[in-house]
């Protein structure tokens, strides 16, 4: 039997060697960008537009945009509101249209793009996630957002997590190291995500900027079934999921 | 207390994002250039010149130099031997210069090269090595060579590894996630490491060569002091190490 496979990229810089266009791509920044996304969806935002720069994202704000836009996890002044899943309130975001901006995951979103479909992926909506790409049947690339193109640990127990549960479907199989990488030391944090995510370096980051009081709420499992998917340059909720 | 900072860095391609030039930069590549490089010192070779083509390594063959080479596990034609720690026999090795290129490691140690100092790392001179930086105290930075710019598990598992032993000194800390990423891997596999390494993707990519006798063998712990040092373009055995 011809099998799927599965691998994880832990780095935006590592995506050249990793890059497969057959495969469903899976962009994920735990912490916060694809929690974010993800929460927008679930309170009904219509679009979400992602950009790679701050000039872009300034030029969308100029033209008359609702604008979420962070460097560092600080908000930038000519945007709306930063990178917190919690900014993204129904009252904000319903019927709308967002651009968005951030360190990490924008970029991540658009070099994705090569990917036969780029779906965004978080704890939130992880089991809507391995469902889909399982009835798809076709080969997982996890693309970490990382920090700075550096590796990072909360990413990656995301992805070791997801690889767990598509692997469950015996049509799927991985030989790659960073996907077995991922799995272990998901398998280490999970009984004590909370203590484990102490010590990883984006929580002192957000802590820094008293903006750690989302990491309980983006490691919550299976709050919504929707799909962000990018469709040309912009993300919609992927239809068609149960 | 200023603290030494130690970060590990999974691949050549992430480099540009950990580079610390008042760093020691550990390049280690397990499976099997760097276990290689330390037998060749332990058999008394003279001088190691790792050299990143295979063009350049035909021209040291062309000028008489004796030349190890090889891609994806094979001996290369022009070659006197490969990249196995069985070839660097005393009897080939002793009092004489030697010219190494490989898939992945002697790229590794070239772009190492901006570092303060740069060693080369194998279970086989742990200790020793762990010891050097600690007296040293300087920052650390281990670069896995990995697999063609991918992440993998054996580099990895020592990085962890040297990173255990030279944080029990006070003096140094990490707040690196790779480098917590590695250690808790190493923790992982430590236990049952030969049956830990039966899944990683080097591992099969040797077994397929029947090149995977030498995996045991690299997994010793501190069968000598000699710590293969850096000067200009060549490796020499570190002086003064006790």
């Amino acid at each position: 039997m011809e099998k799927y496979k599965i691998e994880v990229c832990y780095s935006p810089a590592l995506f050249p060697f990793y890059e497969n266009r057959e495969a469903i791509v899976v962009v994920t920044d735990i912490l916060r960008a694809s929690s974010a996304i993800v929460t927008a969806f679930m309170n009904g935002v219509e679009r979400v537009i992602p950009v790679g720069t701050l000039e872009q994202a300034k030029a969308y704000k100029d033209r008359g945009y609702m604008v979420a836009a962070e460097r560092d996890g600080i908000v930038r002044d000519f945007a709306d509101f930063g990178n917190s899943p919690y900014n993204f309130t129904p009252e904000r975001v319903h019927g709308s249209q967002i651009v968005y901006s951030t360190t990490n995951g924008t970029n991540a979103i658009q070099l994705a793009s090569s990917g036969s479909q780029v779906l965004i992926g978080a704890y939130l909506n992880i089991s809507a996630l391995a469902d889909h790409i399982r009835k798809e049947g076709k080969d997982l690339l996890i693309l970490c957002a990382g920090w700075k193109n550096k590796f990072n640990l909360e990413d990656t127990l995301f992805a070791g997590a997801l690889a767990e549960m598509v692997l469950e479907d015996e049509h799927f199989h991985t030989i790659c190291d960073s996907t077995l990488g991922a799995m272990d030391l998901y398998e280490t944090a999970r009984d004590d995500m909370m203590g484990y995510l102490e010590k990883v370096a984006q929580r002192h980051r957000l802590k820094k900027n008293n903006l750690d009081d989302v990491i309980g709420y983006c490691h919550q499992f299976d709050q919504t079934s929707l799909l962000p998917v990018l469709e040309e340059n912009y993300l919609v909720p992927l239809r068609n999921v149960k």
